[in-house]
């Protein structure tokens, strides 16, 4: 069995999700998606809770690869934050909403590796962007920096909360760049909210 | 029976509860600090939760009079967020946190009052402030004022959730105030960040 092909029906896969959710996406149309026998996929994956588990698992490792590199590449902490607000922007707009919905509704065992993953890395990195921030000027320096990393990565649970923000009332993706863009005004000091407010305005005149 | 007794039972009992939490506060020891027979407290009162629910509602009634009032006197929308901030403070020194969690904990009647009153009230009149303040400059226009107010609210709830923000780690009042400041900061304008950051040195400097 190739590792090869265990790759190629993950990204088969996220191709169907991402466009229609995972729910409604059946494992013949994966198998059609990808010109592949069911069976030769069940070599692979024990169902499509095995195939929704391993995908998110990926997403999440492909993600944290990512937030380093950003962080790596940056020139400050402004920069990166930026950039990760890029980076949702482009994801947000590639994926249907429901898929977030799916995931928390349907499979639990997915979405406990999304909410450990949180607890684990996100929250530490971002207190390490707000610690970075401080000595660079751009956060405020009577910020907890604990206690905002943790608020920030609770808030994303927030707004997928369907009793919260009722998804036929508000669109989840847009809810979460308000809350990611509120978040990165309110932590930054008046140098800081100059350098956002530049960036917008060349994403508006673009 | 008189509601002057009526009140002043409710004064005796609250000012025994922000100083110790609720749980602790005996019926006997309310009744000695006002000079009373539990028997006169019984004539208004079923028992403690009784006590407890009238309190509540009493404080959140004031507490809508006061915002109401803040809004009034104000000139502008950043006067009235600062002024707002500042009873938040002083309600904060007076009070043990400790009153918060016992009323989460072993007063569900309370509580509830506590979470009709965020979601009839708060939430409206947070909303109508964010509006004003897009007219007036101080509030970034491109918010989702809707989603914010919600937002605001829901983030109270959260710095109060032990399994997130643990009482004998963080001090549920410091990260209330942590909240409030950061959600000012991230709703302003430039020109809003400067009456803030101005209000701050004020405040350190005295």
């Amino acid at each position: 069995m190739s590792n090869v092909q265990k790759d190629r029906i993950l990204e088969g896969a996220e191709e169907l999700f991402f466009k229609a959710g995972i729910r409604s996406v059946t494992m013949d149309e994966i198998a059609r998606h990808l010109g592949m026998s069911k069976k030769t996929i069940y070599q692979y994956y024990r169902d499509k809770d095995d195939i929704v588990s391993a995908l998110v698992q990926k997403k999440l490792e492909e993600d944290k690869e990512e937030m380093c590199g950003i962080g790596i590449k940056s020139s400050n902490v402004m920069e990166e934050m930026i950039t990760m607000m890029k980076h949702s922007e482009d994801f947000f707009s590639r994926v249907n909403p429901i898929v977030i919905h799916d995931l928390q509704k349907y499979y639990p065992e997915a979405w406990q590796f999304f909410q450990r993953f949180k607890a684990d890395v996100v929250i530490d990195s971002m207190q390490d962007i707000l610690d970075r921030g401080i000595v660079q000027g751009y956060v405020r320096e009577d910020i907890d920096t604990k206690a905002m990393a943790r608020m920030r990565v609770w808030q994303i649970e927030l707004g997928f909360d369907n009793s919260v923000f009722p998804h036929n009332e508000f669109n989840s993706w847009k809810v979460q760049l308000q809350f990611l863009e509120h978040f990165i005004y309110g932590i930054c000091t008046a140098k800081g909210h100059e350098i956002l407010n530049q960036y917008k305005n060349i994403l508006e005149h673009n």
